[in-house]
């Protein structure tokens, strides 16, 4: 990873002008290139991009000086509080696992697996070929390109069993990450003010979306077999819903993953309602003692509307996923696309799909399961050793994450808060309820930190709660 | 731009194995290999990407075989209209600008430039950096890479006039394109079932997002020197709206600039009525006779929200744009933009950054500036000349587009198809209108089709105009 001298030099000078008077002369390109031991080209590369910031400014033939900066006068913005009216919604505050905390701290907390778990070697390349195609400088087609559409439903077709009717390449939309895709169903799906039937607990994520939707949340008891198949159809019955949003597979956060009967049952339960089975296959690459194995390929009629996304197991600046939809569901989820977005990045999509046709690509997942099994099964004995006040209910078969119950009565915020003050981030189980949580539960990450300190994250998990 | 070898057999063997029966056996790598001149690990490799797509199927030591298909039967989707319900808004359609045409026609149609008008050696290297930094395989912080935000912010602070606080990095959020800005701000900030002023005519994606946030429209006429003020006061009075969607700079389609004394007072109007100004400056890189004059950098106090996207001056492929927001509404755009879509690609937005801050951009676009010059001078002498009857009410002084209007009574749909029978693509004018259209108009883009061909696409639509 190129950290250049250029970025260095920038990063260098930013610093010092923003403790320095406006007007101040920049040391001249000879002293910089003597401090940094860069060539004077780089350095006057670093001075034309601090120009570019609107840093400095130079003056020809005089030198280069930190820019005036403008008298500030504090702006009023109360005028706003009437033309904006209350809030749709509560205001949606950035979820915990999204923070960005200290290099030295143990993060638990992230969504997100670790650089080492990426196959970074393919991205690179990938990316390096996409840049010299069309795809670098053309519009790409409002569904996808063709090619990647084909391979995201040859996979669901590879699943399928016999007699069993196949989405298309035509039936798969390829979107930028699961997000909008949630966002795009349940506003074009589901609808504002009409049920939705989700379980609790979900991921935090498409509770966000639901609500940005104006969705009305009804909550599904579910955990390491997911929901019991006789709940979901009653709160079909009483709520009229005609959608559930489930994760079947590696269920974030508590990492279940559905028996075949329930699926079956739950499929049979969604015909019957004449509803949508909403998938989120998030973790499809990310299984270790099981694959995945999603619904979609047993849904003949176009019950099930599929997401798979390739942030975490190709790259989350790769942001490419594909949304799986029949019937007429697929032309309002285009159509709501098309007003929110219009199309995808040709040239992610490109690499995105040069990475996953590659034959490393196979021998990449196959290394991945490999890590995350070491990762889970390491941090799961460190708690059980060092934290054995916080329960884990069963080894989850894949995803990237541990579901904890703390002893009850635990103030869970309290557990955070005290972890982060000795420098390990657990995120708090009450962002994944629709409703009041059943319980204190935190949620360990084993995918994302160094597994060298989990020993050491789970001490100090456990002296936190020794001390309840 | 390299079409390799290994995409032109996937390509050659496609078209063979679609009119293949399923099971038939793929020719020999050794007999590919002769047939197109390739290396057998190229053949090899264009095998594993057709078994990617699911099209063959490989047994070892023995060959490789196109892929059984399952039996089609018709799948039944009735079911979905009860679950659906009624559309909340009529289907939105994709735009006459979006389609793709044969490559021998004539598209006048398109809203977006040649490739010859990009700069395409700067995407290319830029891409290539950063497919080498951490870009590549991080996600990127929710409003954006914070030295892309300091770059719109410090373009922004650069037009503030003495005393006027500029917008900051922190008021500057990094979006994938104007359109997802624009259907966030029409949900978080105006609401649906609430008024929005909006020119007529105007950009169709604009009404598109409203559409969807289920905001009502109130136009307001608009033309080559925009909107009368007086106008805009009385609709503000009128229809209690406290907000105004406009394109002030180059305005899409009419090309229109407002005046300077337009500018202050609608910004006026706005203040007194306590209202946003939206403002697309869509064509901020696109002047011709002049410079785009936002009017962003003249609100001290957040009545204007910004948007300004490099999507149509750098590469349809790198999608990024810039919202400025500040006040409350920046909280309620990040808090959707978070809920629709979580952050945007790292990668392209490192790679815009790397283009927007080279030395050869401002070069690029000096030279595009007369590269549009040209062509919309050629496009409109031979409108004038061999299609006098389409009118064009003045010389847009920046954008990509002409603006004719058609002689009274004239059909425009059939203008639009017998042009296109005779290889000239022209969008229809009605897809700019908020309501009926106030005459009969086509638009005329002069950034997209091979200049050479001008005079005799006005030759065309001359003698279709003179047959109505």
């Amino acid at each position: 990873m190129n950290q250049d001298s250029t970025a260095r030099i920038v990063a260098g000078l930013t610093t010092w002008i923003a403790a320095a008077p406006p007007g101040a002369r920049v040391p001249s390109t000879r002293t910089i290139s003597a401090q940094y031991g860069a060539s004077p080209v780089t350095v006057q590369k670093a001075m034309r991009r601090l120009g570019a910031l609107g840093l400095v400014e130079s003056r020809p033939g005089v030198g280069t000086f930190v820019r005036a900066v403008r008298s500030i006068r504090p702006a009023d913005h109360g005028w706003q509080a009437s033309a904006l009216g209350a809030p749709p919604n509560r205001t949606s505050a950035l979820s915990s696992t999204q923070r960005a905390v200290s290099p030295d701290a143990i993060g638990l907390h992230s969504g997100y697996p670790a650089v080492e778990l990426l196959p970074e070697r393919l991205i690179r390349q990938a990316l390096a070929r996409a840049a010299r195609t069309d795809a670098a400088v053309t519009r790409a087609p409002a569904a996808g390109l063709p090619d990647l559409q084909a391979w995201f439903a040859a996979e669901l077709a590879a699943a399928a069993p016999a007699g069993v009717t196949s989405a298309t390449a035509r039936d798969t939309l390829v979107i930028a990450g699961s997000q909008s895709g949630l966002s795009s169903i349940f506003r074009a799906v589901v609808g504002p003010g009409r049920p939705l039937l989700i379980e609790s607990p979900t991921y935090w994520g498409a509770m966000l979306a639901a609500e940005q939707a104006g969705v009305v949340l009804v909550p599904v008891a579910s955990g390491s077999q997911g929901p019991d198949p006789d709940d979901v159809e009653r709160a079909f019955a009483e709520s009229g819903a005609r959608a559930f949003y489930a994760q079947p597979n590696f269920a974030n956060p508590t990492g279940g993953q559905w028996p075949q009967a329930t699926s079956q049952a739950v499929l049979e339960t969604v015909r019957r309602h004449g509803a949508f089975l909403i998938e989120d296959d998030w973790a499809h690459d990310l299984g270790i003692d099981a694959d995945s194995q999603p619904i979609a390929p047993f849904d003949d009629d176009g019950h099930v509307i599929y997401l798979r996304s390739l942030t975490k197991s190709v790259s989350p600046a790769l942001r490419v996923a594909a949304l799986v939809a029949r019937g007429p569901a697929r032309e309002r989820i285009l159509g709501d696309r098309a007003a929110e977005s219009m199309y995808v990045s040709g040239l992610l999509q490109a690499a995105a799909l040069d990475v996953v046709t590659q034959p490393g690509w196979r021998t990449h997942l196959r290394a991945v399961r490999e890590q995350l099994r070491a990762r889970r099964d390491l941090l799961l004995a460190a708690v059980e050793e060092h934290a054995p006040q916080a329960f884990i209910g069963g080894r989850p078969r894949g995803g990237l994450n541990l579901w904890a119950r703390l002893p009850e009565g635990t103030d869970v915020a309290r557990v955070v808060r005290d972890c982060e003050s000795r420098g390990v981030i657990v995120a708090p189980g009450t962002e994944w309820f629709p409703a009041e949580p059943s319980g204190p539960f935190v949620r360990l990450n084993y995918a994302s930190a160094d597994p060298s300190r989990f020993t050491e994250a789970a001490g100090i998990l456990g002296g936190v709660l020794g001390e309840s």
